[in-house]
């Protein structure tokens, strides 16, 4: 199958990916950009940046994480309180149960961690005294990398790109092309918008292993001066596409994956942004346009961009002309 | 009236904005930069980022934001401090009214969640203890919230450039120029300062309709190395401008707009920064040039730039000589 | 004069500086890199950025500003709580004058600040309870601003570059270069490191004007792959070079002032920093050359760069050849 | 020796570092990519950058710093509220012996530095407040240094890249080549990585000196889109390398260093990241090949990149085939 490349169509050698590294029925890069990857031959603490890990968790679970993280502390310091001797820590007086000593320590040692300190309960002699004061310096210590690690969090630049689902073998410019579109869905401003599409192409050989091939496929834009509007990046299937002469039964059958990075540049940030994700076979749509997403405002003075149609599209007819020459001007109304 | 522009013009597709985005009366563009764009399609919270929203707010709004969390929190835990029994308040035996027992639970709150902890209130059973432990944590994160946003707020790179209000038709060089003037107004140092100037061309069509033309502006000089007094950027109305044929009645009638983004390195910072704004025809004046905006200092050992002045201008007649071999170097005195 | 100037050297028109902004006496960049101007024509503080301020105040300022804000504030509010009344701060019973109730308010209000909230001063009453509130609020706002400060203070990416205090004319390749050297002086370390050279000339025109003319100085390396030891930068003064011709008078009297600008790409802070300076006719030596400022270390397994040597010159005798033919490779020893 | 280089390799004379620079037995660059380098001839804290130091300082040591400045500043202020007396301490009376009242002061001063102030032990009188009052300023000073140095320590962008401690010389396309393999070991992404390799020679010349040449060396690919798995960089000694003559005994005879530079854009940290290290001939293996280091995991459908294996290589014959072009061009050290 690999004769029906043109000669002139070079294999990239160099996308970091290997021509062995493909797998039945897996993807190279993940939906959300990451790589379907394993590392292993390293202890875990050293394959693990703690520092990404926290940057991407999910919202609600890096909260639970610094929750349980504060009761941990605390029960351990409560449990070194009470073997000190709870009758050390002045105010705890009418604690009589060990529940009622423990809880008395519980709350001291919060109140020591968060550097509240009220005072109503207070260390008492040596190493009560000791205790509290190397829990207070971990408790502004634990709180310096929580400040850290917000801001790191909310402050990370990213691009808030939302990606249409389906990849669209369109009409276009009385051929075909590939076609995909994105657009910013929150209120940040992207300038200077670079795309870049690597397929990768996974080949039964004819022992039955699988040999990936990689092409990186020219765009008819691959920068845009601003990404205001919705971007539909389109990859013409004509001559210079080393994919042109792929019937909707090979998309299917040649298991192919689009890698796709954007990179922009953000002016609120002031940084270089980049989002990933990718397409296989499974999310081609053969024979299909993209619709409008954004109209003129009902007052008229500004445009309104739908962010939930970023995918929307209607099945249309391929005719299956491949000369490019004749320029028929079909998907003009569809480009932004 | 496409026409009039000459075939070797080329229409940018690239710029962001589609070729039917523009609507009557309104901009692509708003005067700070922003795109005059709606978004919808997503839930409210989807479409902001909190964290941009909170680092454009003005200075005033921020403050205010902060002041009513601080109270709303206090309310809120207030209100479970009293549900709980004010009874389990140490120290707040004097508070008999029910205003009095709120307060008491109020402050109490406050002096909680900002760590601050006098103790002469101080919390006495398990669910008052446990109440304000958590409290005592949120307020911490807050807090690490409030230092994280104060520091991205004025640790954000910004290229602090005064635009001047309109942009002028000016003699240049024995024919005509398009020119605007930019000064940094604060005490900030930009260098490999670069300008990028695009022009859309709003016109009605047969059928009632607004298409969108875009053309790229060619600049005198669209890189500086270094922006220490004013700018004034040009692009002569010459033959490699595609729009040199215009008249000041098409000027106005076209319903233009300017585009125009400045990019620098802000040495401080360390870091690109960016700044754009938009002209439209009302901004233009046709027949008028700058003033100087700098001069001498009283003492001689220093230049004084006038940020005032950067709109300065004044009228003077614009012949319609466009054979620009006829060069005069009229200009030469007010450029810098 | 400025027929001396061969015609094929242009004058650079986009330095930010303008023809007419020299000053008679003065120089156009300090000798730290900042901007010798003024800015005029807005109000103070919308010229200054505060975070541009505090960010290159000096350390000793930086920490006595903090120190006196402290101050000022605790003053403020022992004030506010004086007036309100010091009765309702439980614990002062025992301040019976005045100076001991303001002190006793002053204290408190530094404990509320910090939130260290000792509790043997608290606050009585609704008002005492509010504005201690709010003071507290305001501490922890205070001390996010200060974190965000220090960070930005420490994090700040810095060249430390420090350069030759002296421009020399010396041999070069059987004629004559203007060199300058550079050594980092900081253990970080910069890479990629590029220089850029202007060269300002002013000139008495006939009407007693002074007039600026800038020439982009072409040099020998203007980029290096890694700072590691000491860098001299030479400007051939070949046919090249617009200023070949001068001798040393010329020199002297054209008042020249190089300005440089260093970018490099420091791999700590894994950022493009920048670091600019000027020279002045002053500073120039006509007929010097540098010293070697590394050497082996002592036991022969390092390389000893010794800073203070980065300006030690010595005194040469400067042929006159012109004539860039005659290549002898004198300097080739001196050279880093 | 030097008349082996042929006439078209030139000498990098751009390194930053000098011909004479290198010493018997030393290294230029070390095995974690910093200079061996000794700086001189300034004070120690003008040369030391405090920040860089606790940067790069490890975790432990780190802490430890933290924890022996926190008990320093105890120690000190316990001195100063001793002399003032302890008796200004209220709640230090039942404090009797020296050891006790000195422990008293110790834990005030901690509680105040920390901000937890129970209260139990409280200052009395103008001096002991007043000392009180800069301490918990100076220890919110103090944490939002930590907290900005937490930050600074794991938000720097690191680019995680594990080197092969070996570098081979293979068989590779019926020549030889240089080789050496890299892997990013955490689960941080690199894209658009680049390598940039220079070899330094040092030659002893007739007078018993040391003299360094520097020649770039090119490679396969220097550049790749992704750096996902590992990334083998290859120099082949082919026709377009210097030191494509070298048997294996001149590797080792010369004291060849390989001075290698990888850059590439973390999409987490949206930034460029830099990794240096070198290769010494001690490190170099005449004869080997690289085994791979990733494979299909056990369910199919994941790449397994096994990090212990990025030096894994085998001993291979090496064929001393260099007829790429017999040219053995003679020319004399005119170079340098």
């Amino acid at each position: 199958m690999a004769k029906q490349f043109k000669a002139h169509f070079k294999n990239v050698d160099n996308t970091g990916f290997g021509p062995n590294s493909s797998v039945e029925g897996g993807r190279l890069t993940n939906k959300d950009g990451s790589y379907n990857l394993r590392k292993s031959g390293l202890r875990f603490y050293e394959r693990i940046s703690i520092y990404h890990t926290l940057l991407r968790m999910s919202r609600t679970r890096f909260f639970l994480f610094i929750f349980l993280a504060y009761s941990s502390i605390n029960i351990f310091f409560a449990c070194i309180y009470l073997a000190v001797g709870v009758d050390k820590l002045q105010g705890s007086e009418q604690a009589h149960t060990l529940v009622d000593k423990y809880l008395t320590a519980f709350f001291f040692s919060s109140q020591t961690l968060t550097t509240v300190g009220y005072g109503h309960i207070s260390p008492l002699g040596f190493w009560t005294n000791a205790i509290a004061s190397i829990e207070s310096l971990m408790g502004i210590m634990i709180f310096a990398l929580v400040t850290g690690m917000f801001y790191a969090r909310f402050s990370r630049p990213r691009a808030y790109i939302r990606f249409s689902e389906n990849l669209l073998v369109s009409p276009y410019k009385g051929g075909k092309a590939l076609m995909f579109r994105i657009a910013t869905y929150k209120n940040n401003h992207l300038t200077d918008a670079e795309a870049q599409v690597t397929i990768a192409i996974h080949e039964h050989t004819a022992g039955g292993n699988v040999t990936t091939r990689f092409f990186q496929l020219p765009l008819e834009f691959s920068r845009i001066n601003s990404l205001a509007l919705s971007w539909t990046i389109v990859h013409p299937l004509d001559e210079h596409s080393p994919i042109s002469h792929f019937t909707e039964r090979e998309f299917k059958e040649l298991k192919i994956e689009l890698m796709v990075t954007i990179k922009a540049f953000d002016d609120h940030f002031s940084n270089t942004v980049m989002q990933r994700t990718s397409y296989t076979a499974d999310e081609l749509v053969y024979g299909a346009k993209f619709l409008p997403m954004f109209e003129r405002s009902v007052d008229g003075y500004q445009t309104n961009l739908q962010l939930n149609k970023v995918n929307e599209h209607e099945i249309v007819q391929l005719e299956n002309v491949v000369n490019v020459d004749n320029v028929l001007d079909v998907i003009d109304a569809e480009e932004n």
